[in-house]
């Protein structure tokens, strides 16, 4: 099912640009190579039609937003959609701060995105304010549930319809939803909202695939959802067995991010159509 | 001992503001949410307010300063002093260049500070301008003996009551004082100093613990101390029977505290009151 | 062979002032501590001539570029010249913008280095404009072999004429060159493109080992190639063994740094003379 994505990203060896925040960006620069892709990090305005124009996807993370970064992050985002690009928006944080929250909605006015990504507390502020936050992680009242996973997912597909591009929404469940599709995926642990970077990972992830498969946009985002939880049942068995705590688990996550093929992931994902 | 203070940051899950240096920015994240709390770092002006409005501490950490920089963490510190929540203060390397110095002058001026974290020559350097220092690490000569330790104790104790904020001064031993009382943990262990990022973490950790236990700054930073020095402990254990070096250890650094409770707390602390 | 070049890094335990980029940052002051010297980053104009002048080495790395950064580079360098302290350039990404590309020429121009470490994309484009780049990484095409060796000497032997600087160019195979001798090593692991940072790290360790050696450039640069290049064999050893990936990889290549002793180089390096 996935074979085609991940042959196409290790054949490309997709070169992905990451606008991003200072917290996780060397996480990201690691799963990236680590799921085959090759990343650069660049946010210099002076050089950056430049550096977007040499990539194969671009990915605009908001995780510590300033001015300077807004300008290079719309520039950016304008130079790969002339080139037809992928573009991945992860929203980190939309509704924490006035900042943030224009800042997403700026971004969006400004630039198509192929993906958003975030969790459900930054979808529902993007989808409609209404949005609860805990900061940068989601508010506790704010959860895909099985008792709200329809409404979720309703909600996500209109979302796509709105902005054109493929919502993925992660937490306990993740849902990746187009206009008119949706699928469900339950895989990972709880253990990934104990480090950070779980999700800028994700995003970064998803730059990857779409980069190296940017017909299949819905697939890729798909597909690297699923691999980066299957990865993350996979680490956290391996944590278990060695005992280890949080920072063990991260290893192990990129690590299995690192070894992630197609027999892996398809028969690891739980994914369910809506 | 710990048992409430412990319990407290299960409970509330701390939002632990950081405005910190790129450095070892991810190890400040990953042990705030380690030890239980959730990590948020913004340094933007424009969203400063906002953020550490819906925070339940400050940590504030010069380690890579910029004039930006400076301005964000004043306005953070008053906004926090506004609102009554703990704000703590790494001031990493002052006294290695007139800047830094310079501007943890200007934020003792400013700001209302709970809890003062650093080396001996960090603390010397604020007590009176006589902290040797080699760049952020302690001076060689500036070192924590059982030979000065009374007088070590009697400089935190005026700083303290000067400042009004409790002060942590760590190396081979630390001692944590207030105006009136202190105590002496003897934790932790010699590769601490060869990772970067053990005292820039053990100040996200008294952020975090303070956050969730505003009344018991004191009690929470002794805490904090007592719980980054035994997870050193453990984690040189660790690392000695997997024939590790420094990076095994900081990995196992973590791991230790995102499993600390109060038994092995402690059971693993080793203080005395002065 | 190495022996007093690996002394005087214990002995001198040198501070080694970086201006490096966001992304491996971490991964760079950790080696540095592994290897034996003191780190500090900074890159504030205000404070770069203090903090220059009480280190022992600079080393300047371009990875995530912006005008800031480039006047501090430039500071610094200058006042690293003046007082004979050693001076290290990682020209990150050179060839990948005219903003890099530039900007390694400008420093070229204004301050004299020690060593320039790149990969051979990066050091052609130095050579004469004509590197290819995919990013930061070297392109497909721009390889060092067995066939090109002698070409490459060459090349790297006329730069280090020019520029005064030894030149170290790494990649599967690194040659260390000075106007009239040069070093090839045949050391390290596939597995070192697959992590972000071994590059800069490189740059960090040859900062380190020059810090306290600076009478004894080429040789400090020869061992710090053969160095990192012994722990990346030993670290994927142990990779295999720990059927780990790229993140576990990655610690065992710190690890092993910091275990570096001269027995381990002088019998680990694969060294020919050109």
């Amino acid at each position: 099912m996935f074979r085609g994505i991940l042959k196409n990203v290790e054949t490309k060896k997709p070169l992905v640009h990451c606008i991003t925040n200072y917290v996780t960006v060397n996480d990201c620069a690691n799963i990236v190579l680590a799921c085959g892709g090759s990343p650069i990090m660049a946010d210099e305005l002076a050089e950056i039609e430049e550096i977007t124009s040499i990539s194969d996807s671009l990915v605009i993370n908001i995780g510590t937003l300033n001015d300077r970064l807004i300008e290079t992050m719309i520039m950016a985002g304008r130079t790969a959609n002339l080139l037809g690009r992928p573009v991945i928006l992860d929203p980190v944080g939309a509704g924490a701060s006035m900042l943030r929250t224009e800042t997403v909605f700026r971004l969006l006015d400004e630039v198509s995105f192929s993906v958003i990504r975030g969790n459900i507390s930054e979808i529902k502020t993007i989808y409609g304010g209404s949005g609860g936050t805990k900061g940068v992680d989601a508010a506790a009242d704010d959860r895909i549930t099985d008792e709200n996973i329809e409404a979720i997912v309703q909600l996500a597909k209109k979302l796509s319809e709105r902005t054109g591009a493929v919502i993925a929404m992660t937490g306990a469940m993740d849902v990746v939803a187009n206009h008119n599709r949706a699928s469900v995926i339950r895989n990972g642990h709880e253990m990934m909202s104990r480090i950070t970077g779980s999700g800028c990972m994700l995003s970064s992830v998803i730059g990857a695939y779409c980069g190296a498969n940017e017909q299949a946009i819905f697939e890729s985002t798909v597909a690297a959802v699923g691999a980066l939880g299957v990865s993350g049942e996979r680490a956290f068995e391996k944590t278990k067995s060695a005992e280890g705590g949080t920072s063990t688990f991260r290893m192990y996550l990129i690590d299995c991010m690192s070894k992630m093929n197609n027999l892996m992931l398809s028969e690891g994902i739980n994914i369910e159509s809506k």
